[in-house]
């Protein structure tokens, strides 16, 4: 399937839920994505499902994860004919008027596809680049990039983004009309909001180590 | 398999790798648990895995999950022999003086186990208050509860947790010792804290209802 401009849903991604909270263009996947710091891959094993949290990078609409080459799991999720990737970001509480109403906002996106073990040196070393700079930009420049043996010892599969579905929940509760009229309980959301502390320097990191821009500065997750 | 104080690893939920990150405590199950809001639900359909975030809530060693009768997700997750929820709490980046040790400090749960559509009325009603109650503390006793119609239209299914892997990275980078030797580049933490921001009244709120003290004082989130 080519990349287009728009999610191209296929069966499995066309949502059908809520199907008001579906988003349909690309960049909205981009955004999802870079928003997020962990991704949820689901694998099959065995005919049973797994899911593992693991990071991941974004190169266009291309996305990396990667792993220790000695792990099980990676290995066998870059020998699986599909894989699954989800990224959920949350916004905040929805509170409705009714158990049943309550709800969360949030931001997500679901990814299928066939991965692709990557043994090309040079998309390799652009993938950790990607999947270090989503988890901490600026240390790829920053800190010591990877050696012989380290690329050796890191395994990393690319999942095109092709078949991708976005859902945002934003607002307040959709609550019966009954609900509202007999005006018994609060509605409302309680955002729900990430940032980040104050940098913690490593015990053994030299007296005097002055703290990087790229740390210093950080943008307020989203 | 009965429930005991310490997890039972089975071959597929024994830690391999940071094996030193593995927690064997069931209270340390639960903690992961209770600090999350959304987990995500991996099945298999049609031989591929899928995976979904949703909404949960847990009574003691069951694990609940709601959705809509009418979705097919849950639906499918419900005549599964396996599904696998993964609960993922995120709290810092680990900057590492190479990018190959960068890292992410984390809580993290997995769970495997074969599904059981929640049929009777008492234990469905019990879930759907667990469930809110994580969602949204204090809301099952402030907000309506669930009507006749509301509770055929949402599906329950549980999970037990048994068969459970839990992760915890805590702390600064393990850098080389020739890095740390090098001493070029910052070493340490960012923590990535997750606060309630300020609630926000939804627009057809009546005009002076009270913010109630289950909103107001909800706990900073962990």
């Amino acid at each position: 399937m080519p990349v287009t401009p728009h999610l191209s849903p296929t069966e499995r991604s066309t949502i059908r839920r809520g199907s008001n909270r579906a988003r349909t263009e690309r960049g909205e996947l981009h955004a999802v994505l870079d928003a997020g710091l962990v991704c949820h891959l689901g694998i099959v094993v065995d005919g049973a499902p797994r899911v593992l949290p693991t990071g991941y990078g974004r190169d266009g609409d291309t996305l990396y994860l990667h792993g220790s080459s000695g792990a099980r799991s990676l290995r066998e999720a870059a020998e699986e004919p599909e894989i699954c990737v989800a990224v959920t970001n949350l916004d905040g509480i929805v509170y409705a008027r009714s158990a049943f109403h309550s709800s969360i906002n949030y931001r997500s996106a679901v990814i299928h596809g066939r991965p692709r073990q990557v043994t090309d040196p040079g998309e390799k070393w652009r993938a950790l680049r990607v999947i270090t700079e989503n988890l901490a930009p600026g240390s790829w420049e920053h800190a010591r990039q990877p050696n012989k043996r380290e690329l050796a010892a890191t395994a990393v599969i690319a999942l095109d983004l092709t078949e991708a579905a976005v859902k945002v929940r934003t607002g307040g509760p959709a609550d019966d009309p009954e609900d509202v009229e007999a005006n018994k309980a609060w509605a409302g959301v309680l955002p729900l909001e990430t940032r980040w502390g104050s940098p913690e320097p490593s015990d053994d990191l030299a007296p005097g180590f002055e703290l990087p821009a790229h740390v210093l500065e950080r943008g307020r997750p989203t």
